[in-house]
Formats: structure tokens, C-alpha cells, sequence
């Protein structure tokens, strides 16, 4: 008989979206007249921008004329879009980032999900705790993992990112093959600053450790001090890979587009010890496994670089950080801890009384009509704290803010 | 250090379209004035027609407003394209598929490379020769190939398919886990019939094998004894998953959309040799490395399923099919042993005066001006022959026909 990869079988059974859409359809069927306010999953609901419809519109038109119909495109993605993103999102802020080294995708969950491809199942993975669950449950279906203990994986390096620490990743005892960090970070929104993502640059550096740095939300850094791009860190392009989407930049979570940066000098080794560098073997995945991002939202992804395209994305972002604001503000009104918010749109609290995770989820649905996420499906770390998002209307929004502030607690 | 996965580094570094187009750029640079007619990858080259059109403007007017504006998705796909998929390509013609064991996605050849990820890495897979190469490569890189000794893969069973034959691939003497099955085939473009097809859902019946049944060429079907769908042979649901892409359907190479099919009854084992149904694993894959296709490309396959999106693509089907007609009918003109383009987009011939495929390659670039694709580049056995596609105009088939059939050969 033909064996499955039975790595699959070690992965819980519930999601955590899952569980969370669940327990709000219980309510919503208990309870029919109820407005629940969704601030659960981190989707946007602002509209694309007029200079990204503008270019699906004439994407479309071209692929309705024999003389501009565009098949099989690269599958690294079109230059159009490769060469906006190496000047507008690199070299204006300083970075020399060849075209060669981007890989055009339909988005960056794919991404961090698929590059484990390239790397051996060998590698020791680390975490920072919380964290986005692809990261892990994508390594438990390679067979990295090692075993589930209830809240831990035997095989992965957990990386305790709490109010003790201020969110700051103190480097692990065991040395890690591949490390994730995502900065801004989801789910705590919470930020390094130059020198502290250095401090991991440094460790990579001399512990032939490789970083996958997803900054899918540095669209919404504010301050100076926080770098968007890990490639501002000296030595970074010779120990990280850095991921990027549109998603969130503008809006694309329903169109699909993001991107990979593999620098040149980025290299590992094979199992006998020899050097092999990491641009190739993605470029071959990408090009057997992958057929490139729709021509369409290419073009809608390149018109956000436009100055036009700038300043609309910039609105949308300004509007989802003035909910984050009304959130934060909110928040300590009653006296609840809360983090990040200020360059990210993710608001990560305190539950107040000692509650869990779970418990302060419930009792949110219930007194508040509110959804949020549970902390804990983020990692044992995340237990006692809670996830808020900011991408729901000031309307939507700032009704949330009264019924919480209105609880008692 | 860390480890990169060392199975990409056995894979041949040139890939059979880069050689094609390498020569035919060294050869445009010497004859700068030749007319040179793209006969090679198999890319479509009609426009979109004006029912997805239509369809595709319309989901881009969605997402201009935040009241019709859509996020992320369902992973497996929209319900308004699994419907139509499971209504249109399957209850017409008697299948019963139910929409959940339907995976929309972004092409085929995502869903024949990423389908590995829920296969353990221990199965013995089996390829028609010639075949497409993602088959072969995706194995290599997953590390189920084993050794390459120049033309065959040490771990993978070879079926030849040749005019001895008919096409017919004879069952393998070594039992294999994994067998892919392209039919109509690229890139010989010849089919089976149900009773043929039946020969190998028996076989994989009786051996507890996998059969991954690539069918995206089904649409160009035109005899009644060749099934559209592996789930047309009685059984089939218990070891098939079939595949299927809109690219060469509704001409979608560059918007990207396909889906994969894998039914509930279907199961293999885990490494205790515990039963394991392959849905759940596959719902599992795409919800964690995979966030939808496109909305707006969901919106515009849908299209192609009412009754004017229908007539629409039938006629570019027939307009492609009027081409492979001319180069079966100028290639038998002149003598040239010629296979598929009856049911297939593809004309696969039999090269001349015992020329190699690349050989002929290099004869009818140089006294023709034309580009097809050496048949040694889809494996061993494809050596002497030669894959022409039906997917250019007709203007240029034709020309390309008369500069073949004045040949001296």
C-alpha cells in the first residue's frame, strides 16, 4: 500500500481560526440578534486602491487582445514588478538588492511555508513564542518538529517573548539551525530596534544559523528606529532570507501577492560539509513548482509604487493606525496592558483579573460582542494574553472600544 | 551550519526549455532577419475570452469597494467555482464529486509538485517516458528519485510509451506506489481508452498504488471512447486523484487557476501501516502553505462554465485543434510518421532519416525556422521523436507547415 506522510498525523486536530469561527457561530445561533464586532483574523476590509483597480482594469483589457495577451509569465515574477520592488522598497532606503534575488509569489504564506523545501529536515528549528503557527505546523509536516507534548514540539527552540521581556527575544541556549523571526511581530506587534535585530544578525553570523525574517507588516512602522528591511543590518545578506507581502501594504489578501529576497551570498552547506549556495535551488523550485503570480495582480502589486499608488496605500495604513490608536487609548482607560499598536496593526493586551487566554475570549464574546484571538493559539508563551486587530472600520472599531470599556473588570 | 535539502543538487543543471532557448537565441543572433515561428512550450497564444473577461472586470468593481471588497478566501476555493467544477466537469458526464473534495488552486503544475508534501518520501513512483519533467524533477527534489545515471532515476520506475506500443503503456514489472498518468499526454498527445485506463485502475486496485491522473488536456477530447475523467472508470475514486488546470481550457497560463480532486474514500497507510485518507491531509496542506487562489481569477474561471463562456471556449478549442489537423495533415504529406493531435493539442512525429530529437531540433531551426521541443527532453524514451504544439495561429501553423513540408528530408 502507498504511504502517506504521516507527519500530518501528528498535527492537532483543531485550528485555531477554526476553534475561534466555531465558538462564534455557538454564540451568534444562541444569541441570533447579537452585532459581533470581528477582530479576529488579521484580514483587511478597506477597499484596493484606485491605482492598483486602475491597472487590474488594463491587465485585464490585455489579456483580452491576441497582440497583449500574456501567458506563462517568469516564474520569478515580470521585471515590471521585480525592478519597482529593488528600487522602492531597497534602494531608497539604501539597500542594493538585485532583481536576481527576488522571487515574485502569490503571498507570503506560501512563501515561509514553501521555502522549507530547499532546506534539509535535518536543521533545528527556533520560534520566538508566541508566534504565527505556520511557522511551526509547516515544519511539523517536513518532519522537523520532533514530538507534541501538549503546548511544546521535542525538536523545535522556543523563544519566550513576554511583558518580562518586553517582547524582546533573548538568543537560545541551543544553538538553531534555521531561526523565524517576523518584525513588525505578529501576533504581539511589537517591534526590534536596529541594534537588537543586530544582536541576531551577529548570532546567525557566528553560528552558521539561518534567519527567515518575514516583515510582511513593515508597511506600518512609524518610528525611526525600527528597521523595515533586515538587509539594514550589516552581514545580514549573507545569513537571511527576508519575506515580504502585499497583503497587508494594500490590501491584497484576496488578490495574492507577495515576495522572497534570497541574497547571492547566502549559503548553507550539504550533508557532506560542502557549500551550496541558496538562490539556485529556489530559483529551481519556483520554476518546477510554481508557474508565477498572476499576470493581473503583478500589475495591480507594481501600481502601488507609483507616487500616486504611495500615497493612497499610505491612507489606507494611516486609517488602520488610527484604530490602532482608539485601541491602545482604550485599552489603558481601564487600566488593561497593552503592546504594540504603534508600528504594527495589532494590538496585543494583558488579559485583566488573571484570566486565560480562553477565558477572556468568552467572556469578550459574551459582555462585549467582541472577537479577538486567543493569545495561547500563538504558543505557550501567548497564555494570558490576547490579540486585537486594527483592520476593522473607525466605526466598527471605535463601538468595540465602548462595549470594552464599558465591561467590568 | 545549516543544512540545505543536498536532493536539489543531483538535478541536472539545464533544463529542457532554457537549452531550447538558448540555441534559439544564439541562432536569431547570427540570422537577425529569420522569421522564426514558436512551435515549442506549450503556451496558448488566444485571448481570454469575453466571458471571464466581463467576469474579471466585474471582481475588480468588487474590490474597488469596501462593501463588496473580498479578503482572504477559502483556501480550497470559492463555493460559487467548486459548484460550478463539481456541476460542470463531473454531474454532466455521471461523476459524483462533492465540493469538498474539490482544491482550487493556482495551476496544475502547483498541485502535481505540491501534492508530494502529503506522500511519504519512501514510495516507489512510476512515470510514463516520455514525461513531463516537473513529475520526474519534484520527486528528485522531495529525495524519491534516487540516482541519476545520465537518462534514468535509479528509485523510479520508467513505462515506455512509443509507436512500437501504440502509446499503450505496458503494467510495471516492479510494483510501484505512485503512478502518474497524463492523459490526453503531454507531450505526445495521444490518449487511452476507458478500457485501457480501466487496465490500470485495476492494477493499482490490486496493489494498493496511487494513481495522480493529470487530465488538464481533457477539453480537447474529441473521439467518445477516451474519458475526460479517471472517475469515469468504476473504482477510480478508491486510488486516483485527478488534476486539472483552466490554462489550457480557458487559455489561463498567465492568471493561474487549476484544482486538484481527491476523494474520500481514497487512503493509503502510515509508516505502522494504519489506515490514512488522504482529504483530510491535503485540507490540512492548503490551509497552512496556501491562502487561495486569486479571487478575481476564481471569478473569472467560474465564467467559463455558463452556457456563453461555454460556446466561447469551445471555439478557441476548435480554432487550436484546426491547427493540429494542418500539421498532422502537411507532416503524413511528406512522409513523417505523426502520433496525438486528435485529442490533444500536441503532434508528436517520428523524426526523419533516423535523425535524434536534437538533431532535428538543430535541422528544422536552421532549414525551417521553426521551434519544436526534442523528444529526449521529456525522457529516454522520447529519443527520435519530436513534440509540436497546436497552440500558435493559424496564419503561423501555417507557414510553419509549408516550410516543413518543402524540407528535403
Amino acid at each position: 500500500m502507498f504511504k502517506v506522510n504521516d507527519n500530518y498525523c501528528k498535527l492537532p486536530a483543531t485550528y485555531l481560526f477554526t476553534e475561534i469561527a466555531r465558538r462564534v457561530n455557538t454564540f451568534q445561533q444562541e444569541n441570533p440578534d447579537a452585532k459581533i464586532i470581528r477582530m479576529g483574523i488579521g484580514d483587511v476590509t478597506r477597499p484596493i486602491i484606485p491605482a492598483s483597480i486602475d491597472a487590474l482594469h488594463n491587465a485585464v483589457d490585455d489579456q483580452a487582445d491576441s497582440s497583449t495577451f500574456h501567458g506563462y509569465g517568469p516564474e520569478q515574477g515580470y521585471d515590471f514588478l521585480r525592478s519597482r520592488i529593488a528600487e522602492c522598497d531597497y534602494a531608497k532606503r539604501g539597500i542594493h538588492v538585485d532583481i536576481n534575488e527576488i522571487f515574485v509569489s502569490d503571498g507570503a504564506k506560501s512563501d515561509t511555508g514553501n521555502i522549507g523545501d530547499i532546506l534539509s529536515i535535518d536543521n533545528i528549528v527556533a520560534v520566538t513564542d508566541p508566534v504565527y503557527p505556520v511557522y511551526v505546523d509547516t515544519n511539523v509536516m517536513a518532519g522537523r518538529a520532533g514530538d507534541f507534548d501538549g503546548q511544546h514540539w521535542s525538536n523545535i527552540v522556543y523563544i519566550p517573548c513576554t511583558a518580562e521581556n518586553s517582547f524582546i527575544p533573548s538568543l537560545p541556549e541551543r544553538r538553531p539551525d534555521i531561526i523565524y523571526l517576523c518584525y513588525p511581530n505578529n501576533p504581539t506587534g511589537t517591534t526590534l530596534t536596529r541594534d537588537q535585530l543586530k544582536v541576531w544578525v551577529d548570532y546567525a553570523r557566528a553560528n552558521g544559523s539561518l534567519i527567515l525574517f518575514d516583515s510582511a507588516y513593515e508597511a506600518y512602522i512609524r518610528e525611526e528606529n525600527v528597521p523595515h528591511s533586515i538587509y539594514e543590518i550589516e552581514g545580514a545578506r549573507e545569513v537571511a532570507i527576508e519575506f515580504r507581502s502585499f497583503s497587508k501594504t494594500a490590501g491584497f489578501t484576496g488578490l495574492r501577492c507577495g515576495y522572497v529576497v534570497v541574497p547571492k551570498e547566502l549559503k548553507g552547506v550539504d550533508a557532506n560539509g560542502n557549500d551550496v549556495y541558496l538562490n539556485p535551488p529556489l530559483n529551481r523550485r519556483q520554476t518546477t513548482k510554481f508557474n508565477g503570480a498572476s499576470y493581473l495582480v503583478q500589475r495591480g502589486a507594481a501600481a502601488i509604487y507609483t507616487s500616486r499608488g504611495q500615497e493612497q496605500i499610505k491612507a489606507t495604513i494611516d486609517y488602520y493606525m488610527k484604530n490602532a490608536s482608539m485601541l491602545l487609548d482604550g485599552l489603558k482607560s481601564i487600566g488593561i496592558e497593552a503592546f504594540g499598536g504603534v508600528n504594527a496593526p495589532y494590538v496585543w493586551l494583558k488579559t485583566p483579573s488573571g484570566l486565560s487566554s480562553w477565558e477572556f475570549f468568552d467572556k469578550l464574546l459574551r459582555d462585549a460582542k467582541v472577537v479577538g484571538t486567543p493569545g495561547v493559539g500563538f504558543g505557550p508563551s501567548g497564555e494570558g494574553y490576547f490579540r486585537l486587530t486594527a483592520f476593522s472600520s473607525h466605526e466598527a472599531t471605535s463601538e468595540a472600544v465602548e462595549r470594552i470599556t464599558a465591561l467590568k473588570i
